[in-house]
Parts: C-alpha cells; structure tokens; sequence
C-alpha cells in the first residue's frame, strides 16, 4: 500500500502549528505517511469564514496561555512566553513572513522546514517582529540560507507570484473546510479528512491505520 | 502518595462531555485519581463569560459533526448523529436536565454515573428532548431508579436548594477558569490545574505523572 498524504496548513503566528509540525515532522519517519507543508496565511482564513482568534475571549486568553505552556512543555517544542509576551504577539499579522517562506516552498522547498520552524523559534520563543525585513534575513541566516538567497526572497515577497500562490494555498485549506490552522488534510480512501489542531494527531494516526506513541514518540532504530 | 482529586464539570448537551466523562470513568481504574462527578449548566458558564457556541460558526460547524463522529467511534462512545439530529440539538437547554441530574447528586449520588450516561444516550443517541418530565422519568428508570423515586427527583427541580446547589456548581467551573465544558479540573502539588475539552486527558496524565494508554484502556487484571 502507497503512503498516506498528509498536508499540513500552518502559518508561524499559530503556536498550536508549531506543536502539530513539530509532532508531524518527528512521526514522518514512524507512520506510513508522506508529509506535505503547506504555508498558509490564518488571517485570510479567519477572515474568509468569519473566524474570530480565540483568545479575544478573555477567559480563554487566560487558559491558552496555561494550555500552551504545558503543551509545549510535553510535546518538547521550546515555547517560552510569558503573559506580557503573549498580550504582544497577539494579533500580529504573518503575511509578510507567510510570503517568504512561500518564496522558499517555490525555489529551494528544501530549506521549507528549518526556515518554518526558525520563524516560530523568533516568534514565539524570542518574540521578535518578524515582519521586519531585517529579522527575516536573520531567521534566513539562521536556517542556513545564503545571504544571496535570503536577499532574494526577500524582493521576492512583493512578486505577484508569491502572493498568488499564498492567496492559492490559503483558498485551498479553505476549500478543504478549515477555520483555522494548523489544519490537516490526510488523503486516505480516496478522500480528504481534514482534522483541525494539534490536538488531533492521535485521532488521525486511529483514522489512517496507525499507532500513537505520544507526542515525542521513540523512531524505531533503522538497523534493526 | 494520596490519590490525585479530579473534578469532571460536564453538561449533558455537550457531547465532548460524553468523550470526557467515559474515558475518566475508565482511568479512574487505572490511574491514581479520585474522580469527582461536578453536574454544572454549559448556558450559565456561556453566559458568564461570553462565550458563544462554537457551532454558530457555519464552517467548524461543519468540521464539528464529523469531528464528533469521528472522536466517538474511537473513543467508543454510542454517539449517533446525522446532520439533521446535529441542527436539531444545538442550543437545547439542559436547565432541567442538569437539575435533575443534581437532585440525584444531592440525595442518591451512587446512581449519578449511570443517571448522566442515560441522559448522554437520549439525547445523544436518541436525540429526545430531555427537557420534557415524562422523557426525564423515563431516563431515570432506564439509569436503574424506582419510579418513586423518580417523581420525587422531578419534584425537587424546582426546589430552591436544587436550583441553588447547581447554580454553585456553575459557578465553581467558572471560578477554576472554564469557559466551556467539559472542565477538567485536577487538584495537584496544592494547586488546582484546568484543563478543557476532552482531548486534554493525555495531557492531564502528564502533569499528574500517570500514562496515556489511549481512549480505551485496557483494565490491568487485578488478579495478577
């Protein structure tokens, strides 16, 4: 039997993303799945189907901050954010940082993981502006990238390209029944089954035949 | 080490208090919890806080009913839902339902397991309207109480020490931090640790030290 796609549409202002990429890239190489990232932008989301952010309720702003402590704490995703941090980040738009890590995904898709994940470590362990040129090339530096390449994506964000294929990506997490991210479309018996959140992993490793080990499961040693 | 006190506040028209309530009845075997049943009213802690029906929005609305499916055939919860039972059921009161379910509570509070289960099951299942008196009779005979016994609960529905011990209840929920039901709330280290939705009890176990075995836990055998 051919591998399960999974795609995974996440933009780097959601915490809870970033446990579900972290969770995903880490059972890769457990389940048989083949995993697809799918940079998206929440704000189009949340504005296309009338979704409002979640901690605008103030009761559970309170609880989201407890909640992704120690859910970051137990999926072993370094999150350090403190109340003043999480009241600062709150409401920052990612479309500037969506873009460039769209421009990735469209010439070096290789680089797609490390320069994701650095986004969420300046984000939401270091909660820098990223949507200042200077701190992209930075998050670029960081993973790896050439300061050529970085200076490239860079111009690259203003393209009509990449904006359309942001605009593309985003419309597609739509089409598929998301309100919000990280949203997960496994592609199993001929069908998308889309499940929405962090907190969905075990539900869809029970969907697609396959075992939950935990969000920081052991990978079985390949020489055995 | 004394066990660890874990409060479930639930309502008997959300169905991830369903989820919630059978799989702590299951680890209440297993882990070294003492499990607390708190009935409480999902419209007053609505109402307190400001928080609105997720399923008003069309689209996780949509996600909802076949998350609900979904997390019912793996949680192995009898729920049964079409679309038209799930537009049906939304924003019922459960006012009377929930003060029946205390009225139990505060006179015969071994049958309060089965009492809410039966309620799940109607509602749920066979999405009657919970709020009629003969349908409450009828739950109440089918959770294994005399008929006697039955017509007095309905009787003290409209007590105020009934209405007052439920309104306390709700209010305790709030009190902790909940927004929403089901509430979590497990007594830990001295202090008292929320967790929301039924898809926080692997978390829970990590916080309280004890293992995630998935929705349905094999039960150790206590002869061995």
């Amino acid at each position: 039997m051919g591998r399960t796609l999974v795609e995974l549409f996440y933009d780097v202002v959601s915490p809870y993303s970033w446990l579900g990429f972290e969770v995903l890239c880490r059972y890769q190489h457990i389940w048989n799945i083949e995993l697809r990232f799918r940079p998206a932008f929440l704000g189009g989301i949340m504005q296309a189907t009338g979704n409002k952010p979640p901690a605008m309720l103030p009761k559970r702003a309170e609880y989201l901050l407890k909640d992704i402590k120690r859910m970051a704490k137990y999926y072993q995703v370094p999150i350090q954010i403190s109340e003043d941090d999480f009241q600062r980040v709150l409401g920052k738009s990612s479309l500037g940082a969506m873009r460039f890590i769209t421009a990735i995904d469209m010439t070096e898709p290789q680089y797609l993981e490390p320069l994701s994940r650095e986004f969420w470590i300046r984000f939401w362990s270091q909660h820098e502006d990223i949507s200042q040129p200077e701190n992209m090339l930075a998050v670029a530096g960081q993973a790896g990238l050439s300061s050529e390449v970085a200076q490239k994506l860079l111009e690259m964000i203003s393209s009509p390209a990449v904006k359309k294929q942001l605009k593309e990506t985003t419309e597609e997490a739509i089409k598929y029944g998301a309100f919000g991210m990280p949203a997960v479309v496994a592609h199993f018996n001929g069908e998308p089954h889309l499940f929405f959140g962090s907190d969905r992993l075990e539900l869809l490793g029970s969907v697609i035949g396959e075992k939950w080990l935990g969000p920081v499961p052991s990978v079985p040693n390949p020489k055995m």
